[in-house]
């Protein structure tokens, strides 16, 4: 079975909502998973940061509607982790 | 459950209540917590610190009443990290 | 018994498909395996990125064919570790 | 129940008493500390150092006050960790 | 008894065999061994690597006949490890 | 009681002892201390040397005495570490 | 009782013995050893080596006289480290 356990996302995300907020909505989408934000740069209207999501059994698509749905957008995509685990 | 574990914050702060009160404010008023307070520059009057807040359900408007309380701004928000339990 | 443990590979990818599912694909390849992509340099039509496969007992050809029908080109194999364990 | 538990300082102390006797001193103040002295530059009549001191439930003031009747003054307090444990 | 843990050598190797096989092959004359190669230089018709063999008790002369064999040349033994067990 | 666990010095040594008999005579004075000395400097008559020594219970008068009664001479004390521990 | 646990030498060699023949001599004469030479630097006729001999009580005589018995001079003791174990 083909499970995602990792993803590293370079994100522009406006100051609104903060990333406090901005955090918790994404983990909202992937129960059991462990969401960590870093400001890397703040302009005057938006903020560049580091998402890195952890979990059992990330679906992609899922936090990439939950930063767009905030005016966030996914500049790339860093790092992917993926393990094949017998069924 | 969505629980905030950690939170790193770029402060500035006057130098009246001194480090050590300054932090064991915040600390106060996050039962649980563990608060590291470092200071990264120290100006004529105020100095800039960053504040790690660790803890199992953090809750950001608490802590960021009480810096505003002692006088102080938070500059950013640089890292956050949560955590998406099964209830 | 002679097994590949370990392989890290330069890798030269098209925007399409994105890593997410370029690391799916190389990973669906290996049962047991872990694959870890990271984008090292994005260009207008490409990206460089670092493929680190682990697994008990890897096999270089599948993942190579993965790569390229994928679009991609193996620009070099940087790394490898081979365990020759008592049969 | 608020705990001090780890304060880092950067002192100014006169050659005597020696870094020995300097740190032996302020440990006497904190029974279950550790105290750790580091050297970081050393002039004609004073030395800079950094002073870490560990402990369950460390009392600012009596360090304070234990480092200014040895001839030291406290040039910043660099780092505090504080624990808000459960009464 | 004297034992030889672990040998790096600075190897210059062509480009064929790859280094999958060239790595294989090595592994395949030290039972028990793990092998790892890393690419430090590519150039032209060959590439310089840097390979790791550790095992039990490694015999440098089958490891040194294996590059030969295959058209490397090793251009410096860089780190030996050694253990003298009592017998 | 008051315990000093750890001493770093800096010290100016003559040739001879060498720091094999230099280092073993330090050990001598300090019963289940371990000595660590690495040399950092070597000039025409003297080597600059650090020597850390780590213990249960040190005493710095008989330290500094070994190091002078061999010609060297204690350049500064670099670290200190005490404990305070409950008697 | 006085203990060497670890040396580490500066030596200078000639290319014959090599590395592996060079490092097995020393280990010879250290029964319980664990000998790890680093080369730092080679010259026409000579390589610059690091040796790192640990073990549980080591005699730095029947090193040095390994050493230079292969055409080896000991070029600076780096560091040492002695344990004063209780009888």
């Amino acid at each position: 079975m083909l499970l995602i356990k990792r993803i590293v996302l370079d994100v522009l995300k406006p100051h609104h909502p903060n990333s406090i907020d901005f955090t918790l909505s994404i983990a909202e989408k992937s129960p059991g998973s462990r969401v960590e934000l870093t400001v890397t740069e703040v302009d005057e209207k938006t903020e560049t940061v580091v998402i890195v999501i952890v979990g059992e059994n990330l679906h992609y698509d899922t936090i990439a509607d939950a930063v767009s749905s905030m005016g966030g957008s996914i500049h790339s995509i860093d790092k992917v982790e993926v393990e094949n685990e017998p069924d």
